[in-house]
């Protein structure tokens, strides 16, 4: 019989949507007259710009006229049109990249997993809990050794590198999923040298670039100084112009980047990721292509820009609200996630049962994401903002009521 | 440093394209005046259908309203919408499907590449020679035994089952690249029986099945009597309806295959499959699927078998031109490709570059494909009828012109 992949054995069934959405069922069923305000979605809401969308319809006309229609892309590496606009964005922050070193692909999830098969399953792996589950799942499936990191309060859950703990692969993310807080400059820099001393690689997610406002946080790795000779860029529209559903992302692999090989040689990961895609991928669909490159264009910056903004102010209702009451977060200035601890010690899953009874709002449980999740909770800033303040109004009022009854 | 994933290294550099390009450009550079009929290419040229572009179109607006708009698609296997219209797709020909079972992908080639995620590096691999790269350099990757069986003139490039040889997955595609040869019911019944008997595995690839025109010929592996327990099937839009540069697929994995575990233990493919899609990917671009779903309407339907009897009569043109010449050849009638061994038995190579520098017409040379293809040769229908027709003139008067002069 075919032999499984027996690292799937390892993997643990995700059950963190599946029991929110257990208990928001049967909250329903129970109480089908009070409607919920659900601020635990990590995905947008908003429409996609004018700009992006005539640009697919345009693209579909050419597909639909043998004069304009294409096939195969010939690299499957993105449209060159594309690699441009995304290195022109680079470049508008300091960022100077090769269009080659730009691979364009269905998404930084795509990538993220796929990444993996570069790298010889005999590395270890360093991530953050709490994490993204990606990165330990993928790392998982092709059985490497795992490290966990603690991010946690004394932190302000931007875990910094330590020079005792041995690691060759390390995923980093900011502004952080799930906790919204980002890395200075000078953190970044810290993890730079690191990586750089230890000849680690670090796998920078920069999916939520586009939500930091402060000018002196790092919006991408290639920022910091030597970064091109240990750090790979993964970034994606999903959050920049709300390409979750539309499927568009982009992988920046400096060809400075070295890997070992047994004979003592090295080989390029640049090289071996462009091998690796031209082999298992075809590239991505000709009018999302089109599509995105309107997101870089002054136009489409200007719409999306719009977008994030209302997404930002409801952030900022959100952080308003618990700056009045004094709770501890962090995330929500320069990220769409606001990480929170739970009033009163209490566990996540204890604060989302009496979040959903009391005032019918929906986070996530922190817990779900790690073991130092426990006790902290995430929302996000996806909803309306008449959703986001009125869900803030009600979220005042429970906690007075809360503090008034002990 | 960080380990490479060494497997990388076994890989051959794919030279056959470029090889291919370095030729043709030599000779342009020299005879600016002599235009060249390429057929070599393995992509569609015609438009798409009329049906989906609208359908995208459609899609592309609805994105752009937030009543319609759609974010991530919760499963990421693909919209009910989409696997319905494939499963009826299936129904047509007699295949019963539960759309849970299909899949929905960016394409063929990805999903031949990331199935190999869910096996073990340790079973043996069955490839055709001559055969499709990505079986081959996708399982070295993953650092499986690859055995090579030979598809050859005597078995007319249909290789079948030997039970002396120990495999546990097998790769087969029908009709076939590069060869066109098509299996038939018994033939397949051959495998299917062979894989069911050894508890192997079958990946069938059907991206070229909607060229079959005898309705004798299986255009799914599910067919065939026990395929189920047995046989994942691989297919896309690609060549069904031009989607080479729009990018869809579809995996069919059925519920009843098992894999073993180290402890003795089964598990299901299925489920394996659907937690690897479900960590490294996030679904197929929303406006793509609606744009598939066309495909599968009466309306889509009928345009794009127009498409398709324009390729067909393209190898009708082709096919006509060998049977008057008495070329040995396979595919034609039910595939898009036409295998045929050279003149004189000329090498593959010679003769691309004696059809260059004779009558400006530029096919594949088989040997790039397998040392079983070397002395063969493919040329395409996907060029227009103009092109093709006035090709062919030209390859009977080079080929009496070979014949005289000897």
């Amino acid at each position: 019989m075919v032999k499984a992949n027996e690292n799937f054995s390892k993997l643990k069934e995700s059950y963190l949507f599946i029991e929110i959405s257990g208990r928001i069922n049967e909250f329903i069923k129970n109480n089908p007259d009070k409607p919920l305000i659900k601020m635990g979605i990590g995905d947008v809401t908003l429409p996609l710009a004018p700009a992006v969308t005539e640009a697919m319809k345009k693209a579909s006309d050419e597909m639909g006229k043998a004069e304009t229609f294409r096939g195969y892309e010939d690299s499957g590496r993105g449209y060159l049109f594309l690699r441009e606009s995304v290195s022109g964005y680079y470049a508008d922050i300091g960022v100077d990249l090769d269009p080659d070193e730009i691979l364009i692909s269905d998404g930084a999830k795509s990538d993220c997993g796929n990444l993996s098969d570069i790298f010889s399953s005999d590395n270890t792996v360093l991530v953050t809990d709490p994490v993204y589950p990606v990165y330990y799942d993928s790392n998982l499936m092709g059985g490497r050794n795992i490290v966990l990191m603690d991010s946690n309060e004394q932190n302000g859950f931007a875990a910094m590198p330590d020079y005792g703990v041995k690691s060759d692969i390390i995923y980093l993310c900011s502004p952080n999923n799930p906790t919204g807080s980002v890395y200075t400059k000078e953190q970044l820099q810290a993890w730079v040298d690191y990586a750089n001393k230890t000849e680690a690689i670090i796998i920078f997610d920069a999916a939520y670039e586009a939500f930091i406002q402060d000018p002196e946080l790092p919006r991408s790795i290639y920022q910091i100084e030597g970064a091109r000779s240990c750090a790979i860029e993964i970034s994606s529209l999903s959050k920049t112009a709300g390409f979750t559903g539309t499927r568009c992302g982009y992988t920046v692999v400096p060809k400075d980047i070295e890997l070992s090989l047994n004979d003592g040689g090295k080989t390029s990961a640049y090289k071996l990721w462009c091998r690796r895609q031209s082999t298992k991928f075809n590239g991505v669909s000709y009018p999302v292509q089109r599509a995105a490159e309107a997101v870089f264009t002054k136009e489409g910056q200007a719409q999306v820009k719009k977008t994030i903004g209302y997404y930002q102010n409801n952030a900022k209702i959100i952080t308003e609200c618990f700056d009045k009451l004094r709770i501890n977060y962090t995330g929500g200035k320069n990220s769409p996630y606001i990480w929170f601890k739970c009033p009163k010690n209490m566990s996540s899953w204890d604060f989302f049962d009496y979040m959903l009874k009391t005032i019918q709002v929906v986070g996530t449980p922190g817990q779900g994401f790690g073991k130092n999740g426990e006790g902290w909770f995430r929302l996000t800033s996806f909803n309306t903002s008449e959703n986001t303040a009125e869900a803030m109004n009600r979220f005042e009022k429970m906690f007075y009521e809360m503090f008034q009854s002990s």
